[in-house]
């Protein structure tokens, strides 16, 4: 059993207009210092495997096929073995 | 100038039905060793503070006051010092 995190991030060139409105508010609440606000996404899940490759190569297909969408998005991901 | 990234999550004892939601998918498209899928938010921002003990605290607040939920999330957040 492995436990999986996945981060999902718009690429550097596409706008964040989530990360844009919340900045907004921020500044409304006098955070002024405050700039390049980024929303993404944050998964967690526990996949049943026999090794870790095997559970490196199913995160990877489930969060392209999945989670992220491939024309707009990068992901990143971290696995560690659970007890 | 820092880099902060804040990891946003509902409390273990609060229901996901977005993670549920994508579960299901997950199980349609043939993934059926995947459980506990749990949706979070990521947000990535630059804070322009004095060093990392004000920018520390000036982080903790916006994730309090304007990123999370307090009612039912947690957060977690990493500060590094960017050139």
């Amino acid at each position: 059993m492995f436990k999986a995190t996945v981060i999902i991030k718009r690429r550097p060139s596409i706008l964040d207009p989530q990360g844009k409105a919340v900045e907004e508010g921020a500044k409304l609440l006098g955070f002024d210092n405050i700039d390049g606000t980024r929303i993404g996404k944050y998964v967690e899940f526990n996949i049943d495997a026999e090794d870790y490759d095997s559970a490196e190569k199913e995160v990877k297909e489930y969060a392209e096929k999945l989670l992220s969408n491939p024309i707009m998005e990068d992901f990143e991901f971290h696995l560690e073995e659970a007890k």
